[in-house]
């Protein structure tokens, strides 16, 4: 239904926000479309409605975006410019009611959202240790070993350190998701697809972070998006790539 | 003057907030205490004011800082804890008025301390690109590779940003200082300690940002923070390194 989603829930009259990212890969860009998606916000995902494709990021990045944006994502509200995943979900999360409602909840949800921003950046380093203007192809032994200090000091810590900030209660922050919740989603999906087998063999160590996993998947916009065509697959040109090498 | 800095200008009825992060080194505390300065506020740098040292931030990892801090620095400002660098930040800026007072400056200085986190980030992989648990000893050629990237391709890109986000204004956004402003100052400084080289070649490409470092650094808290043995040198344990093999 691409007229029912060009015009958003809100009807045509509503200014959408804009969503500048690639179009090809999920990246750290999905980690807005999944906020967008769960909130129902129309939006418009510039490069994937835009004829000139990932061109109009280029063209935004020296245009509409500069001198804010060092890179993608990022989004415009308006007069407002927000780039950086985690400036952006949590501006989002916190104006439309994915986000703790009390300071102390916003402040650890900032930084929960910021502790899978780091864990995304390692992720990433694991296939381009030496430079990311070169391709994985030509820096593979510095991956592999990369990759093993990756899984074996980095991973546990990182998902331990996640199953910890769960407690008895279905989401991060009591009985509502917030937007920290779909990082943390987002991110466990991305690791079971770069690293399945070093995933498996953390499997029973993170039983309520895969059940959040599960909670977040079923909420009903979101299973719908996840659904979609709009869900980008997984692909080996995105932050979470499996390169079974890479994945002992 | 340890009687004066232990009871603050506030007198020691003030709750002084509670800083944590490692007693020998500038690292990304260092962006936590620069503020902390600047503001004139009373904390207690943990490790350094405790009996106990660095084994105070492990003790506080297990105990008052958990599930909530993946790793240091972290603040504790009462009932608050408050882990992640930009987060932290954030919080004191946005509270006691080292941040822009309107929603469009708040958001894009989050962006632009976020984007200077990264590039910290990247300034750390330099030394330590295959895994941050071995010594860089055992990763030379490794980090020789990923420094060649970061000087050809990376340092540019982000000196660029930061320049350009400079205007005319003296700060980063208007008249007044701000906690992006401050990390900005950080972040030149310790490119400065460990590519002097390579930061000596982009001397006239970054006019607006020098400036910006002297203005901040004349700032009348900061000079006497810096002159004072509360300002660790830069060394070869904390984030930024000078190692000449590095910085061709």
């Amino acid at each position: 239904m691409p007229g029912a989603r060009r015009f958003g829930r809100y009807g045509s009259l509503v200014r959408k926000v804009e969503l500048y990212y690639w179009s090809g890969i999920q990246g750290r860009g999905e980690f807005v479309r999944l906020v967008l998606e769960d909130l129902g916000l129309p939006y418009r995902d510039v490069a994937r409605e835009s004829d000139d494709g990932d061109e109009a990021i280029e063209k935004a990045l020296a245009g509409v975006l500069a001198p804010y944006a060092f890179a993608v994502p990022a989004l415009r509200d308006g007069e407002l410019i927000i780039p950086q995943t985690v400036a952006i979900t949590r501006y989002l999360g916190e104006r439309h009611g994915l986000a703790p409602a009390d300071e102390r909840g916003r402040l650890l949800a900032h930084a929960v959202a910021l502790t899978i921003a780091d864990l995304v950046a390692e992720v990433h380093d694991t296939h381009h240790p030496l430079s990311v203007v070169d391709y994985f192809e030509d820096q593979k032994p510095a991956a592999r070993a990369r990759a093993k200090a990756f899984r074996e000091h980095r991973l546990p810590k990182f998902l331990a350190y996640l199953e910890g900030m769960l407690g008895r209660d279905p989401f991060l922050f009591g009985d509502r998701a917030s937007y920290a919740d779909l990082a943390a989603f987002q991110v466990v999906e991305g690791l079971t697809f770069a690293f399945p087998r070093a995933m498996a063999r953390h499997r029973d160590d993170i039983p309520r972070l895969l059940a959040l996993r599960d909670r977040i998947a079923e909420r009903p916009r979101l299973a719908t998006y996840l659904a979609s065509a709009r869900r980008l697959p997984f692909n080996e040109w995105g932050i979470f790539r499996h390169y079974p090498e890479l994945d002992r």
